[in-house]
């Protein structure tokens, strides 16, 4: 969701919240409104720290929210919008998704 | 990676290995075989869960694959295989990756 869709995370620990999902043939333009205004929000949450993101052609896609503790985590799943937003995209938008919250241990990258 | 997208994951808590990565665009035969390869062999590994993997038309990609322990990432870490694959991957087919791994506490799905 950056410019190189790399999240830039500080050193772990840190939270993940893994959203996998399969979106449905419908509504493409206001997923995509919905999901750009939705990452403009989270910016301003306290505590994000980043996300990446990334969908294949056939509408299974995974984004992977960072923050810096459980408690932003839930501030950012209390916030009334993003509330919202979320009972639209289980109506309108996705067939399936799985959410799992997880505290990053370790991390390293390359090459 | 099964028939819907979606890992079958006990209840937590177990483990997931979040890989972000940005492809280059050299060897796309040689990696679809070597991703297919690694995926048949992960599924032999003690202690693997399951795994979920989504790329955009750019090359972005997200891959999770979840296991129950520590101990078994880093046996899957260790396969003699998979390390050498690793090695190619990072001299041929990677702009830049991210791997972290973290403990999942909490899950949920939807709708």
């Amino acid at each position: 969701m950056s410019d190189t869709g790399f999240a830039k995370t500080p050193k772990p620990p840190y939270y993940a919240v893994i959203f996998s999902s399969r979106r449905n043939r419908h509504g493409e333009a206001d997923y995509a409104a919905a999901a750009e205004r939705m990452f403009e929000l989270v910016q301003q949450q306290p505590g994000f720290l980043g996300a990446e993101s990334a969908r294949d052609d056939d509408g299974f896609g995974i984004t992977v929210a960072y923050f810096d503790s459980e408690e932003n985590i839930k501030r950012w799943r209390n916030h009334t919008e993003h509330a919202a937003t979320r009972e639209r995209g289980k109506r309108e938008w996705y067939e399936h998704f799985e959410v799992r919250v997880a505290k990053v241990e370790r991390a390293y990258n390359g090459p």
